[in-house]
């Protein structure tokens, strides 16, 4: 045996941190302050003496990343942003001059890094070897021409999003890194042009749509009225690029989850809202929006993104569900993952992912608001994003739409996020995959469950309605202003074969419903409401029909109600009760007359009218009823461009509002966004009067060519959802 | 046609409260003050002018819960604690007495309701019609005698746990119910003795030791050398009953859903913790537990839950796995879901649900600690409990048990919560359903991956040991004070066709770990260590063997390290360098002398020494690796009883402890844990010299008969882990 013993080293520092006795190096969360590396890094045993001699290594001079091409080619010339942005999985170019020719023997090595504590197992740390043909991570190719060398670089498609930082390292006698430079550092999105990336969506005006385009419509109103409001997406605004990433950072999501667009989606849903975290937006429901901005009042979502990052993290106040959507919204189209916002009308919430609504009547029809816990919102938007699913079994790992939805909700597993759930599951009824499937078809596909109580408290199921709930599911159309009906991406028609498969595969998982068929009636009542303009006065018709060849007579019990969009009532502001006597086969008409005054006192934002008929036919004790919910119309706002549009030249926009209605309006916010980096302004009036006419005029600067699009908008508390958009063509 | 109007009913008073827009009434999430309802509700139109004259109505006098009889066949006897407590699924026995005989004729209704806003539909609200034969909810049998009725009552088996109120209605021109009576409020647990409750389980042993047993084991310590702690669980202590359901009230779960042992566990997770919410226990690994009590002090549950709620749910400080573990051990088996504390030996943790645990070895060999953020902790410890599960699909659904972990971890899905999810699923690598399934599996399949970083910054992979992790896996014993070996319910045989296949499963699924095959190499390093005593000098052994018939030299690196039991180095005490050359077929030792002045600077509780080996081999350039951990052996307390145990005599307990170690014990706190409603004892020691001996007696009152069990613990900075138990059996 030969043993030569080594001197020992000298002892390890002890750490100055343990990080509590449970972690090593922490994952890093975020790509802002990227880590410094060292100029030179001397190998072991060549640490040199006396000021350095780096004889004949190669020096940097310059790098060009070739901004305008690679932009350009990776579809990001939107951005209002200096840096480079490129999309993974496509080739970039850059040019790399040195003091002298490159040879093969030179050794040099691209370095991408992102975040702190960079660790290349955790594809946070890349390193190119340009003198290899192969073997790196990301595919390169070089162009050699005396002492300028160009790299095309191809990232992975699975590569992590965020802000990469870039250095030069020649390697001889130790480690040359070029110094750090701002400058190169350059920001790496989602490819839905890239057919490797898990969101590649094969179709150019869909990628177009969901990933480029800033000007969004959203649904709102009631399922018999659909409204619309237009809401900027501004994902390429200047900042909004920055702003998007500060919410990604703010997830505190381990980088290397950034990679997947479900992780992204996940920690994204829950980021939006403030509750649980230092979210984006705060919810409000109240009709009390004085200690910030109404959620009726925002135009897009640039200003809040822009706020958010401006107060460095704290909550903007007021959002509801589709000022959560448009952002979302906003947050998944900058990072590159195609997306867009849906709206459901009758969307059932509040039952915590069980299938059915309960409704509780008293004996008068009246419903018991004491109760009566669940509530059906006249409508509720949530995103969609396009990704493929590396983390569900077989066919579901397809490239499908996946519900994501950031309103802060009753519960979904306890937190206040919902999703990313694939909308393909939701309609087949497969609802064990993460995330929150139940949630979202419960949603779509509730029952309406009407009970009655009896005198010793005992409660009957006096009728089920399979029909109320998800009555229809809009989302902008591709390339036009108008609406796509998307219903049947989330369910089968009602009583199809598919759908009743699906209720039996969800029933296997929990979810059940009332699958009981009502007891058919002779009887039918509907209700009849012309378009009505709020503050009117108008009829209310009951039209009750008798279908058998008897004479039946009929207790009616109308109530009137005056709800939040939420479904929840602010006040019954009218009961009337009558008692018709039909004939066999006949038909009867009820007038019941609406005012103005009855109702306006119990108004609030969005306020719509619900008017529900139950009636009891004396001759065999059957119940019937009829539910109607009534938006009640608000006027658009009108908006004009004085003169032709040119990019660098202001232009003029002209809002012009006339207060058609009976009451005088109060604490009046206007907001305009156009465009341009100062394009949202705001005005306040005290005061409208009845019949007064208004006036507003602002000036805007287009910053790119092409089409463009000016939205405003009117909010007080008498006046909700008024907006106007008008689209431009912006001359180069 | 002819109508006759109605008068107007008069207008709804305006609710007071609006929920802020979103909601009706808010389910109930708790069942404390449950809502109180009138001893007379007049029907419509009969509203009694004058003094109420109840004319023949039934008047009742008293009601019996039987409680001793009901108690003994729910097997809740043990329970300390006046009110009735049963399981749900089993019939249970009350008497009901009148003023005057009871007749078919008298209409008389059971009332039992939960917490504010019950409702029938939601299973908050029960009546049960004893003049009707079928058509309750809840079966009911009675037997009329005179002015007395016996009615069986047996609630449905998928009833609300929690706290119940009772009332006894009587109907004749209105309700006239019971006056509230505390003293008939009682508490519904699970059943696992009811075959048609989720939670039964069909084996009398395990359901005596799954929920009825209060003295649980719990194993710690490294893979070679297993240790114990006892842990008291006391949940039939006085007041924890109470200090259970205040926890399970805390998570604000709506009460339909602890229908489910599923959600209870889930939610139950979650709460244990303090981060996210204020949960019970405040996690604490720092070694530095002077704000609070240390983790390693705590002698059982009870101590701690009656902490939280006397605190009023302010976190009780400190904790780590085990103690969670315990606490929610006691919460389940307290609420009746069988349950069980187990230990993972060698459990991957930090590393995002992936497969890999990753090491960076620098070229000396020794850990790169700014590069590796992963950790195995040397155990760690979860809960198991034993449920149906409605909500997953097909062969799923069937009883087994599932996995559930309160411990803060690094991130599942984001939130500090883990679990349940089907041990079998694990075993099988189905891990997309719901919840943490991916998260479970790496925790006992990682796989070790060794890297290497070369002067460039590019890493290699040098070795990858894929049955480092998750040794074995242990739990108490049925009915006895051994352990359960459950690796095989995690896990199939490393390198089974089993284990193949669910590594297949779970990589489709994206959990993806390095299948590769380590190269062979014909040199191996085994370190040997004796049993060693904390603060002992001892003799470490590198064996090295050549099987080539080669000569071979190696340059061994060896790197000695305290680590807490997370795994995470708290400093390098010593690095020791030696080339050994071989001869064909030769086994060569290496001798290292390892002194506690070296390593006792470094030590924190629970503190093991971790020792790494790395190897080069000069003619092939080869890499070997070893590594080993060791856990240094600390003594059992000594405990005495000084004569027979009787129930309602005082027992006088002896504690006993000798200081064997060099150094001196400072700051050391002291515990014990017995019988009787006061059996909590601390005392405090400033310093323990060297060689000193301690003996502290304290008397406790056993009050209840039969085997009890008394625990005694030591803890200070120097010496953790030191535990005794002594079982007794106390005459009536």
């Amino acid at each position: 045996m030969s043993t030569m013993s080594h001197p020992e080293p000298k002892p390890l520092p002890r750490p100055s941190m343990t990080y509590r006795g449970r972690k090593n190096v922490p994952m890093g969360t975020s790509d802002v302050d990227p880590e410094d590396l060292p100029e030179f890094e001397p190998f072991e045993g060549a640490v040199p003496r006396g000021p350095l001699d780096r004889g004949d290594t190669l020096v940097v001079q310059s790098v060009d990343l070739h901004m305008d091409q690679n932009k350009a080619a990776h579809r990001t010339n939107h951005f209002k942003h200096d840096a480079l942005i490129i999309r993974r999985g496509q080739v970039f170019t850059m040019t790399v001059t040195f003091d002298r020719a490159y040879t093969p023997k030179d050794e040099v090595v691209l370095e991408f890094t992102i975040g702190h504590n960079f660790l290349s197992d955790k594809e946070t740390y890349i390193s190119l070897n340009l003198g290899a043909s192969t073997g790196n991570k990301w595919e390169t190719r070089k162009t050699v021409n005396g002492n300028t060398v160009t790299v095309d670089i191809k990232p992975v498609a699975d590569c992590i999003v965020g802000m990469y930082c870039f250095n030069v390292i020649v390697i001889s006698m130790g480690v040359f890194r070029t110094k750090r430079d701002p400058n190169t550092d350059f920001y790496m999105l989602f490819n839905a042009w890239c057919p490797e990336d898990e969101v590649f969506l094969d179709n150019e005006s869909q990628r177009t749509e969901y990933v480029l385009n800033e000007q969004g419509i959203i649904y709102n109103g009631e399922t018999h009225n659909v409204s619309q409001r237009p809401w900027n997406y501004g994902q390429h605004k200047r900042g909004v690029l920055e702003a998007c990433f500060f919410v990604l950072n703010a997830t505190e999501m381990p980088l290397d989850n950034r990679r997947y667009a479900c992780n992204v989606a996940r920690r994204g849903s829950a980021i939006m809202n403030s509750q649980d975290d230092n979210g984006v937006l705060v919810g409000n429901w109240s009709s009390d929006y004085s200690m910030g901005t109404a959620p009726t009042s925002w135009t897009g979502s640039a200003e809040i993104l822009l706020k958010y990052k401006h107060q460095n993290g704290i909550p903007v106040s007021f959002a509801q569900c589709w000022v959560y959507a448009g952002v979302l919204n906003t947050f998944f189209r900058c990072l590159g993952i195609p997306s867009r916002v849906i709206t459901n009308f009758n969307s059932a919430h509040d039952n915590d992912g069980d299938l059915k609504t309960d409704i509780f009547v008293d004996k008068h029809g009246r419903m018991d608001r004491r109760r009566t816990r669940d509530s059906i919102w006249n409508y509720h938007c949530w995103n969609e994003i396009w990704t493929a699913r590396r983390d569900l079994p077989g066919v579901w790992k397809a490239r499908v739409w996946q519900a994501v939805d950031s309103t802060p909700q009753e519960m979904s597993d306890g937190e206040f996020r919902c999703g990313p759930t694939s909308v393909r599951a939701i309609k087949e009824g497969e609802l064990c995959m993460p995330y929150d499937g139940s949630f979202v078809f419960a949603e779509v596909n509730s029952d309406l469950v009407y009970h009655s109580t009896n005198q010793s408290g005992q409660t009957e199921i006096e009728r089920v309605d399979t029909a109320y709930v998800g009555t229809k599911i809009y989302t902008k159309a591709v390339g036009s202003n108008g609406f796509e009906d998307i219903t049947l991406t989330y369910k089968y028609e009602e009583g199809s074969a598919g759908n009743l498969a699906a209720m039996e595969r969800a029933a296997n998982l929990g979810c059940v419903g009332y699958r009981s068929t009502p007891q058919p009636t002779n009887l039918t009542i509907e209700i009849v409401v012309p378009a009505v303009q709020l503050a009117q006065n108008f009829n209310l018709i009951l039209e009750v029909k008798n279908t058998s060849t008897e004479q039946q007579t009929v207790d009616l019990t109308a109530t009137c109600n005056v709800t939040y969009y939420t479904g929840v009532s602010n006040g019954t502001f009218k009961e009337y009760r009558q008692t018709v006597s039909l004939g066999p086969s006949s038909i009867e008409q009820v007038t019941i007359e609406i005012l103005a005054v009855e109702y306006m006192k119990y108004m609030v934002d969005q306020g719509t009218l619900s008017f529900t008929c139950v009636g009891k036919i004396q001759e065999n004790s059957q119940v019937v009823t009829a539910s109607r919910v009534v938006r009640l119309e608000v006027p658009f706002l009108s908006l004009k461009i004085d003169d032709k549009v040119r990019v660098g030249q202001e232009m003029s926009v002209t809002l012009q509002f006339t207060n058609v209605f009976p009451i005088t309006l109060t604490k009046v916010w206007l907001r305009m966004e156009g465009p341009g980096d100062s394009g949202f302004k705001t005005k306040y009036y005290n005061t409208i009067n009845s019949g007064a006419s208004l006036t507003w005029n602002e000036l805007f600067v287009p910053d790119v060519p092409g089409e463009g699009r000016v939205e405003g908008c009117l909010n007080c508390p008498q006046l909700s959802q008024v907006c106007g958009m008008l689209n431009f063509y912006a001359q180069p």
